[in-house]
């Protein structure tokens, strides 16, 4: 296998959409996710994320990366002034309107709407879940961090409602995610299934690893 | 299809093991890493994270969650004091080494032995790769950010070094990880291939999305 190598010199000389194709495919595969929120005014918006990354489980915490404002992100300032929003995940027959998400629509309209998608709002949560998803989970803002290199802001929210379907939990707590059929993305555009290899045991010095399940 | 709901009062309930599998399945699919890095008297060390968030393309910025300290951190700790580190892919062939790195090894044995992987010294950079990695990133921290909510702790780094399958690559720059034979983990333990479904074009408003390859 013939290897490339690129560094910063690099980087910096790339044009500007092939550095963030490159950069973007680098860190491997990502959750993605769609965001929902309600504006104080009710109006709904619904914005993809693949930039989700865990922060602990106890108390449950889950934190998104958004991109420095201005231009305003809706999502973003409707997690600040309502507190509430839901993450929800995306399979295969709801992929082309999830992809649409990421379109730049006007903030008076309902991305739900446009997209096709349903507002689904279950149990007094005040931020709608996406009807069409397998997995849904409610979430309220609980810090916004700073991140100074580059202006980035990453909000982490505790999870305060699950939704998942029955067949797919197991019974030590693991959800199996091809059960839900929940896709992962590479890069900025790209969708796939997946295939579970193994589970496998918990390591430690001098012990052999085995298969779970 | 039926649904389960959990509410905060039962995350708080649920048995410790059984939590940590449930919220750590629920973000979706990750990227999962082994993150090698050398302490200042020469000892490597190697540890296998899937808490990577991408944080910018330029400059190229990765982030990483770390769990709160004490313990001590090897990985956490070397960061810090030689400022360098390196983001290595696992494919198929070396899951079960990947999946070793997990264990808690003494500080003073090398971890790459441990496990048999083979460090890799490239171009000057001063960290270790994983030789037996088809992607291989070397970084530089920049930023240090407590998280407040559970003290972790999001540790920033500029890339500096790129390695890749040279077939992997696509003309706009973006990664093949499938190419690469780069893996997906879902929860603490679960490791999977993937299938691609397409590469979707740039979303905008009343414009209708094509598949892009």
């Amino acid at each position: 296998m013939t290897s490339l190598h690129f560094n910063s010199v690099d980087f910096k000389n790339f044009d500007k959409n092939f550095r963030v194709h490159l950069i973007n495919s680098l860190g491997g595969f990502k959750s993605v996710v769609m965001v929902a929120t309600k504006n104080p005014n009710g109006i709904e918006n619904i914005g993809i994320f693949s930039s989700l990354v865990h922060i602990g489980a106890n108390p449950p915490l889950i934190g998104l990366i958004f991109r420095p404002s201005p231009p305003i992100r809706d999502t973003f300032k409707n997690i600040i002034e309502t507190s509430y929003y839901t993450i929800n995940h995306i399979h295969k027959d709801i992929l082309l309107k999830a992809h649409q998400c990421s379109a730049k629509y006007d903030e008076n309209v309902s991305e739900f709407k446009e997209v096709g998608l349903t507002p689904n709002y279950l149990n007094d949560f005040s931020a709608p879940f996406v009807k069409e998803s397998h997995i849904k989970i409610g979430l309220k803002f609980i810090e916004k961090i700073d991140i100074l290199s580059n202006r980035t802001i990453l909000i982490i929210g505790e999870i305060q409602e699950v939704y998942l379907p029955e067949n797919a939990l197991q019974k030590d707590g693991f959800i199996d995610l091809e059960q839900a059929k929940t896709l992962t993305c590479s890069g900025l555009d790209s969708y796939h299934e997946t295939q579970k290899i193994n589970r496998l045991s918990y390591a430690k010095p001098d012990k052999t690893l085995i298969f779970i399940d």
